[in-house]
């Protein structure tokens, strides 16, 4: 392709409606274009990203035995008042209605849509398993749609659905699926690692989130070295610790700590280390009001505590019930004298003996305070985020933390589906059975996205090589005969080799050009100039590393071409 | 692929939704599913054959230098009110509401969104001509969706919109696309027309439908044997005839006609050709109401008379109208005597001497009636539809007809759009000028629909190879271990080389796979049986013909490896 007639608007400045890393850089490559909140055209080169994506995913999907179809974007209400889901859902479901007055939402998922079909259409357990994907444009009403393909309100989706005999059967599909994401995004160029994921309302049995490694991630993913255990942080399971030398137990001591509620003013004002200061966290859970004990260097996590407490969510508490609870304002909450309340504190508290803790009393803390003698706890749980150093529940050593951006997620659905639609099949002794189900989705934009925020540097985009819009960047640094011959030569034995070049045949300054390649960020520069062709040579340029090699032309087609050829 | 692990539904009875052959074929041999009206779900077999027709549009547009982008489904109205068409769309275009409250389209086509990107994008002259295409899921609200994918709601369409300098740069554009769509439709392997369409109240200056012919085909096409001139019935040109030798005039002589009011009855009762009566036909053209004379086996082409008189559309006269008018009751409504009204004659009226009319009275007929001596033509001009036999405005012989389904439409717009949305690039002088637009669309689904109207038979669909779902159904005659596994063999082999196949693997009789063999239409059956595998022979089937070759298997290897290569 001829920049010259392609549509790539580069920008020079950074957009203002941009706020990450992908983003800005999408837009300012002249990738996309905003229509409205959350919706975006792809332009020629994005849209090449977006197809070389798909291609990956395709191959792996049809390898792994799934079948591509392609269901309506419009789905019927029908189906989805059949799962509770049209009103269950929120208003990221995007709602219509025909001519006609009938309802129809922009599908987001489409469970629904894809159970109907196969119970329509599969009758017997010989044609289980089977798994019908699809690369779909979809639609969710995101509140605050932000930073670009990242979360936008239309994307594109691969989504896929498998339907099992069994549970066992179901496994089998999931792992296969399991294994295609980590294929696809292995050849996407892309480091990732798929970590345990919570199935949270859904209530599957098993799930995972494949997530890109990346420091501007959403999500904080804690792994081990070794590669036995990875997990989202809020789903990382954490082991009671070996119980710690016993230690003399000094006297309870109330101290005062003016202005001082934080975990930093506190053990600054007491020059005591965080993992001696143990907060208390009052908690709602339901119609009950719960104290929940990390210390002071660790986080709650209410997931877990809900999945302790058996509710479905569990929230801090608002100020006026701990005031009224402790009898102090907040900051100062303890655990020593609190009434009609439970007391849970996460296994780590258990091993910090004399700990500092809130004394009920405003601007008052107590020192030495201990567990076993001061106060009473309900139970010892594992109730709060995993952090680095934190040792693995596998026994692998420690945990180490890494930011993620979620790009699958695959699930076990079991019956949930297929039995709120009646999708049964026949067994082998004539029996209806409940399929067993599994879905799994891929975000191809949002891949798109984790790419540039994995990949770049303060110049712009470097694009893994298997995704890239093009290959090889193309770039006459004059405009003098020779140059362009050879520009022209090398454009079409390049081009007949299967290698994808981007050719800037604009009447532009090298330095412009130069710009503009590295923002793009196709992964190698061929740059010919005439003082080089002089000698029989161009430059070959790796975007990634800047590391530049004088070749001969044909040095340059092998070189290229065995690329190309991945 | 395997059957065995392929949703292929197929149907051996004709489904009651379906009206047209490539709708209940289509059904029938399991490659589409409704899901709800004019929304349906494409199955493996239907997705392939549909990516197919996409990969002859993508490869022939990228080579007619069309840039590839991909636009929104859901579009904003403002867009839409720049150009007056948010208001002047009635409801097929599908609005909705975001979350908050915004309004939105579900994009039936994409001028507008289009048309801002270039306002937002392109600057210079330097830049143009560019021409941008998607492959995009579009949404019309259909009043009666029907005919399967031939007229759904929910589509798969080719759209293409360029942008040129000048009127000669747009007509270049356009003879481009024509150019290209003529390679796609060729390349697919349809029999096709462009043929001149009406630019109807859009207004623009040139249009071409390209037309699947079929004799199940909606529209009419008028074509030259030459190949010089084809036109959709409703714009086809007439140009006045060559005067008749003269003839006397008879007497002018009032009969009965009893019961006898339409063509056929009255040229049965006078026993007379229907080239001897003419017609008088009444017509409302906006506030006035005019006689139209055509001759009794000519049809009145409403789009032509209200071209001529000046106004948007003119409609048949209501009963009451032409009674008030002729005073005497529909059928018997003529030229002589009527007052106050202008009364326009097709060409052909003019040749015509002592011919036969209504006599404004019950019942009653004139003989021997002429234009110059019994009543007053106000003008003479093309009113008809043209027929098969009629001259070719471009004087190469007679006019044949034949049916045909509008697929493609390519489309001079001028600036109209460009204009309302101030869509304008600097010329040389660094003034501004409104680009000058084309559009040209496709409908992916419709080009499938139509591909099964214009081939099939009895048994079923017989697909053109280019876009046949595979090339080669395998099928294995006997569960015998030899046939089982030389089957598997050529399976291997030939999918190695290129040739999509697909196994018909299932543990069914013969002739059940034989009847789906025949339904689904890959166009080339490779048949392994006992007996002839004994001799090292198997057979190759041409679908469309049912010619058997008796072949080695190294020949069909090398035959298939050809056809795949094509």
């Amino acid at each position: 392709m001829r920049v010259s007639r392609a549509l790539i608007p580069t920008l020079r400045e950074d957009p203002g409606e941009a706020e990450t890393v992908s983003h800005r850089l999408m837009l300012r490559a002249g990738l996309i274009r905003k229509v409205a909140a959350g919706i975006y055209t792809y332009l020629p080169l994005g849209l090449r990203i977006i197809r070389n994506i798909e291609a990956i995913v395709r191959e792996e999907m049809n390898r792994a035995g799934a079948q591509e179809i392609l269901m309506p974007i419009a789905s019927p209400a029908e189906l989805w008042k059949e799962t509770g889901r049209w009103d269950f859902y929120g208003k990221e479901l995007l709602r219509f209605k025909d001519r006609h007055e009938r309802d129809f939402c922009l599908g987001p998922t489409h469970e629904e849509v894809v159970t109907d079909l196969f119970r329509r259409e599969v009758r017997s357990y010989r044609q289980l398993p089977v798994n019908f994907y699809q690369i779909q444009t979809k639609f969710r009403d995101e509140i605050r749609p932000r930073f670009g393909l990242m979360r936008g309100r239309e994307f594109i989706m691969k989504d896929a659905y498998s339907f099992d005999r069994d549970e066992a059967g179901a496994r089998l599909s999931y792992q296969k699926m399991y294994d295609a994401y980590t294929r696809i995004f292995t050849r996407c160029g892309l480091t990732f690692r798929a970590v345990e994921a919570d199935t949270g309302l859904i209530g599957g049995t098993s799930s995972h989130e494949f997530m890109v490694l990346a420091d501007t991630g959403e999500e904080t993913i804690v792994y081990t070295e070794g590669g036995t255990y990875a997990a989202n942080v809020e789903r990382a399971e954490l082991l009671p610790e070996p119980e710690a030398p016993p230690e003399p137990q000094q006297p309870l001591q109330a101290v005062p700590t003016p202005q001082a509620s934080t975990v930093e003013q506190v053990t600054a004002l007491l020059r005591i280390s965080p993992r001696q200061l143990v907060k208390t966290l009052l908690y709602s859970a339901g119609h009950e009001t719960v104290a929940v004990l990390v210390r002071g260097d660790h986080e709650v996590n209410p997931i877990k505590l809900a999945r302790l407490l058996g509710v479905v969510e569990t929230t801090m508490a608002a100020p006026d019930i701990v005031t009224s609870v402790t009898g102090a304002p907040v900051g100062f909450a303890g655990p020593i004298g609190l009434r009609n309340i439970r007391i849970f504190a996460d296994y780590a508290v258990k091993n910090v003996r004399n700990m500092v803790v809130g004394a009920n009393k405003a601007e008052t803390h107590y020192l030495n305070a201990n567990w076993d003698r001061d106060f009473t706890v309900t139970e010892f749980a594992d109730l709060r985020n995993a952090q680095a150093g934190d040792p693995s529940p596998r026994g692998d050593g420690p945990l180490r933390v890494v930011k993620g951006i979620e790009v699958g997620h695959v699930f076990m659905l079991g019956t949930k589906y297929s039995q709120a639609m009646n999708a049964r099949y026949l067994d082998q002794q004539g029996q209806e059975q409940l399929a067993v189900m599994g879905c799994y989705g891929i975000g191809i934009g949002r891949t798109a996205a984790s790419a540039v925020e994995q990949n770049h540097d303060a110049k712009g985009i470097i694009w893994p090589l298997p995704i890239a819009p093009f290959h090889v960047l193309l770039l006459p640094l004059s405009p003098s005969e020779a140059v362009t011959k050879k520009a022209e030569e090398l454009y079409q034995q390049l081009t007949e080799a299967g290698v994808e070049v981007l050719w800037d045949d604009r009447d532009e300054r090298a330095g412009v050009k130069f710009n503009d390649a590295d923002l793009i960020g196709v992964p190698f520069q061929l740059l010919i100039g005439d003082k080089n062709l002089a000698q029989g040579l161009v430059e070959w340029k790796e975007r990634k590393t800047g590391q530049v090699q004088k070749l001969a032309p044909e040095q340059v087609l092998a070189l290229a071409s065995g690329l190309a050829a991945r």
